[in-house]
């Protein structure tokens, strides 16, 4: 990972939870950094996700406290007191106003968060960002942040805006509790692109949809689903122009690139479901609309006898079609085909003429597995990410509190 | 199980799909037997599906023929031509109108079914009928339509319908693939009272809604789901008034029996869905309405985290804030309480100040838990039932096939 411009990190471990491993990132940012984020559809969000809410409309940010282990969800009023102490910390560590430290917590629901503790680790934390951050200091931000994922999730690419060269770095976290209708998980991307709040903003809010959006997990959608991204304009003094605007043409290879960015953490995210052995993409065409489409996915890819029959590598095309006929959005059972890594299984409402059972058993075996639904009526399309359901998914929700 | 007048089953081993058990059932009924039913709402239905709602406008059924281990589901015009196969092997036995034969099929979706199997047990199946039915032989056709069901589903209730005493009996087979949003699984219930069919399709409409339509196992909504009612009017000879009208208020303790007869086995079926361990009751008030605390109790029930929880013995109340917050209804997370067997584990938005881990581990325990969530929003409540989620519904499901 390169560094950004603007950007110092730095892990400790505070106790929160977890012993013997980090648990809380800091991040700063040069002044002028601008800020943008979506967050959880929950009506019970997290005390951090109403906390970054409230701050999000002044557009600039200074630092980033980030800790796992426990999510301050469903914490009422010391939930509230907690995020204030946790800025206030930080704010007076880094002599900032406690309105430009953005805040994100995961973890366990309903435990009291202690933020004293972050008392103890803040002042070492601000230290350390004043050095200047390495490429592992990227992945160590990303494995402070972790919870059941199994590797540090993190993704870059670059982009000319003018003729300056500028960077993009993400992290993210996923594992459980993930699902479409939120902003997501856990992510933060950050970029040394002059770009103004409102206009990092706007690129947020439609790169997500394809991304981050298009996967789910379990269908459970978290209190504390937040993803952020940060510009902090430093590629300015480099020669990069400055952009006000989400409809800049300018932005075109950056918007591509932040993108590109976005969908390679949420591909992460899926590879590293809970429990997860396979990458699954759900792709479906030919329905009324994408919209439609986006359903159709969403149930196929949510469907706990789907996900079974993929970890079992059984082509079980017709819980796939069980999964459409639930689905509730405009299907024909005659005109339905289906493919299971390329491979054609079911056509216009039966098995295929050509079903070979061998051949469809070898592609189940793969690591990534693509499944596709045509549904023959209209042009709308589209692509959802998601893993198996494996006993491993039992095992780690049967027993995560214990 | 008493016996039903005017009701006689049998049932045989086709071979459809399992060695060396029953996996047909055949009921026939006396001349001028009523018929109402409930279907899926599935978009891509078996064909035996199709198969009877296009014979339920008649009103009238002499035979119903239900098969295990092939759903019919997903088989085109091979499917289409199977009921119609079945129907006419079953009408030429019983010299009646293949239009009166009543067909389902549950199983293996998208595999062609050979109906003519049927011929070679249907005249076996036509002789048994002949003679009176025994407790046991409604045990035996529960039985014969199980696929991963774990014990036959049987239950019965009696009413006065006049002064004269009528008699429902019911048989159901569920396990997985069983959702809310449908008429249901597979279920037949059988009366001798003399009730007219467009009454009993109201009975069966208005009695489904809390008690099969409350009940989820995975979310998943099968394509063969059907709920048949059959009223053979045997009991008018013996002064049973003739019911016309489902408005008839002679029908009140007959409904209240029906209802029970349905919600008796809507609740085995939650109790052996697939892999489960536990029965639970998912219980929602203080909602804006009851259509949306029926929605938040089954976000709550579908929840793969909340279900795991539950495996696991864990008053996770936290992943109960979260599929409150998912469902998209009104919920205030600082109105928000939760029970787990009858003790509050948080209040008002905050783990409740008496929470004590020892006592609600203690409750988790038990073999059946109700969960209860109240909004403090307005009055509308609901309930619906459900089971946990464990590693044994993967194994299940991931090797089904195989």
């Amino acid at each position: 990972m390169p560094a950004i411009e603007g950007v110092r990190l730095a892990t400790a471990a505070a106790g929160i939870r977890y012993p013997g491993r980090t648990d809380v990132m800091l991040a700063t940012f040069s002044a002028g950094t601008t800020v943008a984020g979506v967050f959880t559809r929950s009506k019970c969000p997290s005390a951090p996700v109403e906390w970054c809410r409230a701050r999000l409309g002044g557009g600039l940010a200074r630092a980033l406290v980030v800790n796992s282990g426990n999510a301050n969800a469903f914490t009422g009023k010391n939930g509230r007191a907690a995020t204030k102490l946790t800025a206030d910390i930080t704010a007076k560590v880094l002599h900032c106003k406690a309105g430009d430290v953005f805040l994100a917590s995961t973890g366990v629901i309903g435990e009291p968060l202690d933020a004293s503790k972050f008392g103890g680790v803040m002042a070492k934390l601000a230290e350390a960002t004043s050095e200047a951050t390495a490429g592992e200091d990227w992945v160590a931000a990303a494995r402070a942040i972790m919870t059941t994922d199994t590797f540090p999730k993190v993704a870059t690419a670059t982009a000319k805006l003018g003729k300056t060269t500028v960077t993009i770095n993400g992290i993210a976290k996923g594992a459980g509790m993930i699902a479409p209708d939120m902003g997501t998980m856990l992510s933060f991307v950050f970029t040394d692109a002059p770009i103004a709040a409102r206009a990092l903003q706007a690129l947020l809010k439609e790169g997500v949809e394809d991304t981050f959006n298009a996967v789910t997990i379990d269908g459970d959608t978290s209190t504390s689903d937040t993803l952020l991204a940060f510009a902090t304009g430093a590629a300015a003094a480099r020669g990069a122009v400055r952009i006000a605007r989400a409809s800049d043409p300018r932005l075109k290879g950056f918007r591509a690139a932040f993108n590109s960015v976005l969908a390679n953490l949420a591909e992460q995210v899926a590879r590293d479901g809970e429990g997860a052995r396979k990458l699954v993409e759900v792709m479906v065409d030919g329905a009324v609309s994408k919209a439609s489409a986006r359903r159709i996915a969403r149930s196929i890819a949510n469907s706990p006898l789907v996900k079974t029959a993929i970890a079992g590598e059984d082509a079980n095309w017709g819980r796939v079609v069980m999964a459409v006929g639930k689905a509730g959005e405009p299907a024909d059972r005659d005109r339905l085909s289906i493919w299971f890594g390329g491979i054609r299984v079911a056509h216009r409402g039966e098995r295929d003429p050509g079903y070979d059972e061998e051949q469809v058993s070898a592609v189940m075996k793969k690591p990534e597995i693509t499944l596709k639904v045509a549904l023959g009526l209209g042009r709308g399309r589209d692509r959802v990410l998601t893993c198996d359901l494996t006993k491993e998914y039992v095992a780690i929700n049967g027993d995560y509190r214990s």
